[in-house]
C-alpha cells in the first residue's frame, strides 16, 4: 500500500508516480479543491486547512495515542499550511486540534523558532539587497524589486532563496501590488506578483501566459529587465 | 470603578495612576508573575498567556454573547501576547479560546496581516541598512548590528523602528547571540541582546547595570561605538 499526502494530482508525485502505481493499494489523502481523485481510495477534504488535520482525525478514529513525535509532526504540518495560523484557511477546528497536539508534548517555542524564524545568512543578505533595490511607484501603491543573477551570486544565495522576497514589498504600508522581477541565467525573467486587498494579479499574470490566484500569481517573460519593469508598471497602473 | 489590564505595578500606569487612585473601586487584572497586587480587587493569573484569555473567561462566566468586535479585540490581545501563537506561553487553553473567537467572527487573515505583517517604509529601509551593517563574529555564533543616529535619520526611521531589529541577527542560522548597538543623539549607546539556546544574556547586560531575561536583555553604555563593540565581543566570547 502506498499513501500520497497533500498531492493534488499524479504530476506532483514526480518520479514517485511509478512507486505509487506499482502498489497493490493506492491511497490519496488531500485537501486541495483541485484534487483529481487519482487513488483507488480517495480521502479529500477541502475544508481541512492542512492534511495534518486529516491525519490527526484518522489517528483519533483508530484510537491510537499521539506521542510527542507524532504531535510535533502534525503540529508542523498544520502550522506551515496555515502560515502560522494566519491564513484564511485557519478554522476553529485547526485551533482545537492544535490545542490537543500541544497537550501531547509539542515544544511550541522551539518548533516555531526552527520552522518560522531561522533564516540562512545568504537569504538575509538577499533580503537586504532586495530592500536596497526596492522601488515604489504610483504613490506608493506599487512596489517593484529587481533581482539580477549577479546580485543573487554576490550574496551566495540560491534560486529558492528568492521565495517570499515579494512579501517584503507587499507588507509595506500602503502597497497594494508587489512585484519581484527575477533575472535567470538564460535571460528569461521570472515574475512574482502579490496583492493585498483588491487587485487581481492573476489577470496580469495571465496576459503573459502565467497563472495563480487573485492575491498571488506568477509568469515568465522574455525581454530586458527594465523593459519588463516599464511594461508591468503600465499594466498594473490600470488596475490600481 | 477603574480596571487596570496587563499592568504589573502602579508605575506602569504612568499618568493614569491618579485616575486609578481616585476611583471608588480599583480592579487589577493581570498575568505577570511580578504583579504587585496594587488594586482593591486583584485577579492575577500567571498561567494565562494573555490578559485577553482572562477577559474571555470573565465574559463567558457572565453569560455574555461575544460579538465580532469583542472576538477581534480578544483575538488581537491573545495573538500579540503569544507572538502569533509562537512563544512558550502558548497553551492548549490559548488555542481552545482562539477557536471559539474565530467561531465568533474574527477575520483571521485580515487581522493577522494588519497586526503582524504591515511594516512602514522607513522600518523596511532600516531593516535593509541593518542587514548591510550586520557583522558576524566567533564562527558565526555572534551577530552584531550597529545603528548610528545618522543611519536612522538617513532612512527617516524613528527610535521605535529599532524594535525587533535585533531579531534579524538572532534568526540567522548558527547565531547564538545577537546584539544591536544603537547610538543615541546624546552620545549614549543603547544595547539590545538576544540569545537563541544557551547563553544567558541578562548576565552580560547586568555587568553594565542593565537587565532583562536569559534570552532578551538590554543595557546602556557610555563610550565610543567601536569601543563598545570590541568590549562586547570579548565579553560574549567567554560565554559562547
Amino acid at each position: 500500500m502506498v499513501i500520497a499526502l497533500d498531492t493534488g494530482d499524479m504530476e506532483r508525485l514526480g518520479k514517485r508516480a511509478a512507486i505509487f502505481n506499482d502498489a497493490g493499494i493506492t491511497v490519496n489523502i488531500d485537501h486541495h479543491p483541485t484534487n483529481t481523485q487519482f487513488g483507488q481510495v480517495n480521502l479529500v477534504n477541502t475544508d481541512s486547512a492542512a492534511v495534518g488535520e486529516m491525519i490527526y482525525r484518522l489517528i483519533e478514529m483508530m484510537g491510537i495515542n499521539i506521542d510527542k513525535d507524532m504531535a510535533t509532526c502534525l503540529y508542523v504540518a498544520i502550522a506551515t499550511d496555515t502560515g502560522g495560523f494566519r491564513y484564511s484557511n485557519t478554522t476553529p477546528v485547526t485551533h482545537r486540534i492544535t490545542a490537543d497536539l500541544i497537550n501531547n508534548g509539542v515544544d511550541v517555542s522551539y518548533i516555531s523558532q526552527t520552522v518560522f524564524e531561522t533564516v540562512s545568512l545568504p537569504k538575509v543578505k538577499l533580503m537586504g539587497k532586495a530592500i536596497e533595490n526596492l522601488e515604489l511607484f504610483e504613490n506608493g501603491k506599487l512596489a517593484i524589486i529587481k533581482i539580477t543573477d549577479d546580485l543573487l551570486k554576490s550574496v551566495g544565495a540560491k534560486e529558492e532563496d528568492c521565495d517570499g522576497i515579494v512579501n517584503i514589498g507587499r507588507n509595506i504600508e500602503g502597497v497594494e501590488v508587489a512585484v519581484v522581477i527575477r533575472q535567470r541565467a538564460g535571460g528569461e525573467l521570472k515574475i512574482n506578483f502579490r496583492s493585498k486587498n483588491y487587485v487581481d494579479v492573476s489577470v496580469i499574470a495571465n496576459r503573459h501566459s502565467g497563472g495563480g490566484h487573485k492575491r498571488a500569481a506568477g509568469c515568465t517573460i522574455k525581454c530586458g529587465i527594465n523593459e519588463a519593469k516599464e511594461m508591468l508598471i503600465k499594466e498594473i497602473r490600470e488596475v490600481l
